[in-house]
């Protein structure tokens, strides 16, 4: 009776940290869709003071001191329980944060504010040694951060746990070594043909008939537009303030019919896991998905498995006609589905097909070993990309605005971590949809008549609803009864692209 | 020296409740903008746990000690002085603040957020009885929060304090009470007459032109669309997230073009008060507005005394014809000019013109008065209001719903000191524009050709930049010389209308 008032007591307290973070989730929001210009100093340090103070509230010894009493309460319950795993979870977080001294937090995040701004003046400007020094910087504090969890084989794999709980660099480089052997082979069979047509994709689509078409697609597929919405960015993303309250933003070119239609179904993805989890993790740690790859295999299931594939676009494909009839009348479905699977090898990843795309990835992810290891420096990272990149791809990005400077995520946070889990996702993505079919098996003919209840149920069922209660080791453990393998990505790229490119 | 440290440290514990509050800002925008509907449970929550934090931190005996600790060095400093200024209002809003229990603030909050519900619910059914048992609760919770301040005249003081510092239910009663004496009589002389010919706004005006004239109108006056922006919503608001970022939204109806105008320039009078603070006040309790009277007071010179001029129009209305040709081509500005300024006896307040307006609400301020004395219970308050308005304009109210149900404030908040500041505000728009005409003289001719920076500058350097330095009496005294008096406001509608309607 007196344990159970203590967890009612530490929920009380984790309730009113994810009332602060979902507060500071909308700031974020807000930021990037309707704050003016003038808005930003002041909202810089409403953000700051909000993250300072749930980071405080949560390291209090007062937590620390509940978690320890709850310990026997945790250990009465079934390991599956709910309370179980909020205490449990709560306590992965808590040893991970009160490991961080506060001050370095302080710094490290005032150091990453200036270089992010720094990153968006220097990108135009093709600028890598003028951000080179707070690169530098950035690379002294991921190591500090990393020695904050003493014992690693790698200095990486802190970095990594924080993104991907249970992965290892060590882990991780083998599996994307033997991913490599199946695809660099695989890659070149299609490059060395000639390149698929996605003129059709090229031409003018006004905003309007887009926004509508898009909404109506991932309304489709589930997502819950009383419990989100859709705006237009330039950096699309997904963003959960509750589990009643996951927005997506998408991004439009007139000039480019993939663009919104495939940012706007990977977002929706994301926001289908947020939207799925339990409503009784609202506002405690559970809420929230397992890890960035978990995440990330949803994006990528839906995009790319569900929203490339010849099934979906049966259904969809005369629907999009009737939205564009001029542009779209005259092109088949084969047409259309050969250009938006159209694979090429091309400079940016975010724009890159589902086959040359892990390669993106994958050179990101070595780079940021060597950087931690101390065999690469900063000062050679620009023509360690350029080298990495022609191997890799035949091609030399012509400067570095598209080759070391590309992606934020080195400038706006730690290096290491920051890219394994979009492999990950891939991997995850195929990995899920072939148990779901096992299971299922009227899954793709479903599909093919724009239902997709059975597949998002399967999922809520097996991944959503749980959200952070199982790490991602056990959740996949718990899916397909097995470690995480690659062997149905790898099958399932060389069955469809075998089939498109007849290899 | 030490003292200075101990400023510094008070001005760090402020400024991360003004960062609180900030993000607050931002929760209660983003609710009546765009949150979806599921977003409502843990917005709420996220809104609860900001304004407990705020509360609990600026309540700390910290601050109270350093408070005292400080008053030396408040008092070695001159009055006028910003460092004194930030000492003063801190002092008086701490000493305030703790006189409320947090355990009443909660109950109390909780209250106001069930019967602002309600209130949604039985406004559209005109069922008043459904919602007397919370309104009970809310004048029992009223004289409570009142009796936290003993030792005042009349009951209603320390509620009217709150929003209208310094003034006083009885100075309050005679001061309305002479105007209603020049009022009555301007009303019976004006509805005595045919009314005016408004039918040349009660067109069809399309959105887009209207919100493009609109946002015209307010960036000329010198809205700063880099520190705020409009958005359109069904109750038009004005919110400030931080000096840098004050937004405004406006209602529009296609059938009435009166409607976007006025409340844009109605809302961006009120943020240009709040863009106009020093931006050396930022994050500090200097920030913001003296008092809601002197708030109101530039919504209400910018809107009428300016918005609702011959001059203005003179050179605003061949632009607003040049949007709408069709429309208004053939509408004189006379016409036009009459048309917005219609005197009639009307239902609601918020339609209210700028003659019958003060009725309104000095209806509604007996009426509090009354309840908050028990010589009113709410169970009569719905027939009180009834027969009040039956004097004063001749009319009844056919319902409720228009009648006792009709303005939000008794259902949002605290009876008392909820509607004194409307009137005020309009007394003081007068004041000011008139101190400002003797002062600058040109201000008339400017206007007619569309130039606002005198007039600006003025108000800008004699109230905005002082924020909540001064309190409203204070500021008064500082702009005018002398206290507030009637008699600038009753000259300008006397002139104002007198030429109107030939009186």
């Amino acid at each position: 009776m007196k344990l159970e008032k203590k967890f009612t007591e530490l929920k009380a307290l984790l309730a009113e940290i994810s009332d602060l973070n979902g507060a500071s989730a909308l700031l974020v929001w807000d930021q990037a869709m309707y704050m003016p210009s003038g808005g930003a100093p002041a909202r810089a340090r409403q953000m700051a003071t909000l993250s300072r103070l749930a980071h405080q509230k949560f390291t209090d010894k007062k937590i620390g001191r509940l978690l320890d009493a709850l310990r026997p309460y945790e250990e009465s319950l079934p390991y599956d329980s709910d309370e179980a795993a909020l205490i449990r979870v709560a306590r992965r977080d808590y040893e991970r944060a009160i490991r961080i001294p506060n001050e370095f937090v302080a710094r490290f995040n005032a150091h990453v504010a200036e270089t992010y701004q720094r990153w968006t003046e220097v990108r135009p400007a093709n600028d890598f040694a003028a951000i080179r020094p707070n690169l530098e910087r950035t690379l002294e504090f991921s190591r500090q951060l990393a020695d904050f969890f003493p014992g690693y084989e790698h200095i990486a794999d802190p970095l990594i746990d924080f993104s991907d709980y249970g992965m290892k660099a060590t882990t991780l480089r083998s599996l994307f070594h033997e991913l490599r052997q199946a695809l660099v082979p695989l890659v070149e069979k299609i490059t060395s043909q000639s390149p698929a047509d996605d003129s059709c994709l090229r031409k003018s689509y006004p905003e309007a008939a887009q926004s509508e078409f898009g909404a109506e697609v991932v309304r489709q597929i589930g997502y819950d537009f009383q419990r989100g919405r859709i705006d237009k960015t330039h950096h699309p993303f997904m963003i959960a303030l509750s589990i009643g309250d996951v927005r997506i933003t998408t991004r439009l070119r007139e000039d480019h019919l993939g663009e919104l239609l495939f940012s706007n179904i990977h977002e929706a993805g994301h926001a289908l896991y947020e939207q799925g989890v339990d409503p009784a993790y609202e506002n405690t740690p559970l809420a929230g998905g397992a890890s960035a790859g978990l995440h990330e295999s949803q994006s990528r299931l839906w995009e790319n498995v569900v929203g490339r594939s010849c099934g979906f676009w049966e259904y969809f494909y005369p629907r999009l006609q009737a939205h564009f009839p001029d542009q779209l009348g005259a092109v088949s479905l084969e047409e259309f589905y050969r250009a938006i699977n159209k694979v090429e090898k091309s400079l940016i990843r975010t724009d890159a097909d589902e086959v040359t795309y892990n390669l993106h990835v994958m050179l990101r992810f070595d780079l940021e070993l060597q950087l931690l290891e101390g065999t690469l420096a900063v000062r050679d990272l620009p023509e360690a990309w350029r080298e990495r990149f022609q191997a890799d791809f035949g091609i030399a990005p012509p400067d570095d605005r598209d080759g070391v400077l590309q992606d934020v995520h080195w400038y706006s946070g730690a290096i290491g971590g920051a890219f394994q889990g979009y492999t990950l996702g891939n991997l995850l993505s195929a990995l899920f949809y072939t148990q779901a079919l096992q299971e299922h098996p009227e899954i793709p003919h479903e599909i093919r008549q724009g239902r997709f209840d059975t597949l998002r149920r399967w999922l809520t069922e097996k991944i959503y609803r749980h959200g952070r209660k199982y790490t991602a080791p056990e959740l996949i453990r718990r899916v397909t009864g097995d470690d995480l393998t690659l062997r149905p990505y790898i099958e399932y790229l060389q069955a469809k692209y075998g089939e498109l490119y007849s290899l």
